[in-house]
């Protein structure tokens, strides 16, 4: 088992990363100190774990209530929290209490902000269930809902008293929900870890495979690269975590192109990474050949580097949320300077972007 | 006009106190660093004081809009927050806006919240226009919603970025309304400023009719042991912050057992209050004369100090949210161990307790 801190002063927390850590009481026991447990998951995990989470907790004498919510983003919103809050009354939850996130990332942001609101704030503890969570959404402490007329607009920053990643519950998942987690991973590398970059180029066939020893090393790294950006930058107040967003602008526009739900988010981010680094080489900052090895990467993890044809580049720029008078002043893109170091900036001349979004197949080349 | 700080390191702000602040800009403009603004008001206070403010802002060239919450405790609750949400949407406002809250405690809890949780935290500035707000609620951060379960359940530690406490506002306000304020005041000198509570006993004509001097004085004052309190313990992690509760106990019984809305809030605290004096004086901390000069003070001030006959002791105890059999172990009251000093304690004889709730109008005797 390795142990890695997210260093936020009275806020520090552990995020242990390790094979069957849901049989190991020391890795959630100093971090739930309430005596009522209240256990957040959803329809698809509670089959598969939420009985072994129950009874690991009961057996160590805490009272223990479950709530699952239904699968899927579209659940993201206040009613559902409102939900949490009733069965956390109803059966006398005091301030004294914790919530524990059984999950992936809407599991773990729902629950999370619920701990937030809940008398003002109680504890909770992650138990992230797919890689995109323990790598991404575990750490940095963003919790919130959905709003009917935005994503994610809703929400408070409060951080978990401790993380569990097992890498045991990766099992489960799905090719492309895994592979979607893949392209997190490889964004941390891109952004900021060229050493993991490379390292990441060695060990992919393990990945895929799902090696417990790789998938350790992988999000050991990834949350430690999240973890030291968040660190510097908690709250969001300067541009250091924004660059986190490597290939979300894009990403986000294919999305919302085909629709939610078409293209997983970190199947959207592949793609609008690759589109990323293609604008880089348009303005001169990385070489042909390192957008190919991006590329390679990407397709190596099983992930896609084409973007939908049907969008047209002019749709592409709406839904990146731009009207072309005022883009020069306002779109901001995270781009890379050189491999394995991003940048944001809004220094770019339209046409070179113009051309990236009609490059199709053509990324790079 | 006086100044007095909060000091909550980083989120350490100032309440300003005084006449005709709304015609100031220096009150606000450097607490406003946003350009979108939201004020947030009642029905009740808007036909009064939302043109003066939205008109000065307008003045300083802010881009404003307002929110109107139907007036009362019952529509304290998510659907209203959620209805402020839609229109910061709706309005485009981003995450360097901010919210105005323009009334007394509900739209303070109300605005505050709101802000804590729109795209994860945005400033808010607090102008209470009751009394009880300008001594109580616009100090300590406490900001909320209720659930149809339990009162302010729903809620976060939100500090304003400014409170602007006007004098002239509360000219408005009617006789009981202000009453009830003053009950709050004279807590701070019950429970931790004996000087203060003698120069309310000296000043409490000049309150009465409302003389602006007396009132600044009486404002500034209450902040400031509010504040205090609250900077030794900001999230109510120890007993001090409860303190704050001095007959709030018995208080919250009365209002209970008479129907929310009989009794205001501040009367049922200040017969709480002298409940709290009665029992501290049968366990032997109290003299008799003491009990009879919180009295004259509360009566003075146009407070009611008799509890209301048509609840029983045992309705009572029951109201305080006690059984008797774990009384003993777990009913903790704020009580004063002498006068201008009050302690949290579960060590009182529960046969005391009874003889304070059947005193009736011999409370002290």
């Amino acid at each position: 088992m390795q142990t890695l801190t997210v260093a936020l002063e009275q806020r520090s927390y552990p995020i242990f990363i390790g094979e069957n850590l849901l049989s190991q009481p020391a890795c959630f026991k100093p971090y739930l100190k309430a005596k009522q447990i209240l256990v957040v998951t959803n329809m698809t995990v509670a089959p598969l774990y939420l009985q072994t989470v129950v009874q690991l907790l009961l057996g160590q004498g805490y009272i223990v209530q479950t709530h699952i919510l239904p699968d899927g983003e579209q659940f993201k919103d206040i009613r559902h929290i409102e939900g949490i809050f009733t069965q956390l009354l109803e059966h006398r939850f005091n301030r004294d209490c914790a919530l524990v996130a059984l999950g992936g990332g809407v599991v773990g942001d729902m629950t999370g902000f619920a701990a937030a609101c809940y008398q003002r704030g109680v504890d909770f503890l992650q138990i992230p269930t797919t890689l995109l969570a323990q790598v991404d959404s575990s750490v940095g402490g963003k919790t919130g809902v959905n709003h009917p007329l935005g994503k994610n607009m809703i929400g408070a920053f409060k951080q978990p008293t401790a993380v569990l990643a097992d890498t045991s519950v990766l099992d489960t998942l799905n090719d492309r929900e895994y592979a979607a987690g893949l392209a997190e991973v490889i964004k941390y590398g891109l952004i900021r870890d060229l050493p993991f970059l490379e390292w990441l180029e060695q060990n992919m066939a393990g990945l895929v495979a799902r090696d417990k020893r790789c998938l350790a090393e992988a999000i050991a790294r990834s949350c430690q690269n999240k973890a030291d950006v968040v660190a510097a930058d908690e709250l969001e107040a300067n541009d250091l975590r924004a660059l986190l967003n490597l290939g979300h602008t894009f990403g986000h526009a294919i999305e919302t192109g085909m629709g939610y739900g078409e293209w997983l988010h970190g199947e959207a981010v592949a793609t609008g990474m690759l589109m990323a680094a293609d604008l880089s080489w348009r303005l001169g900052w990385l070489q042909a050949q390192e957008v190919e090895r991006i590329k390679r990467l990407l397709v190596s993890a099983n992930l896609p580097v084409v973007p939908p044809a049907t969008i047209s580049p002019s749709q592409f720029l709406a839904y990146m949320a731009v009207d072309k008078k005022v883009l020069a002043g306002k779109l901001r893109l995270v781009l890379l300077e050189r491999i394995g170091h991003a940048i944001v900036t809004a220094d770019f001349p339209l046409a070179l972007l113009e051309q990236t979004l009609a490059a199709g197949t053509e990324l790079g080349r």
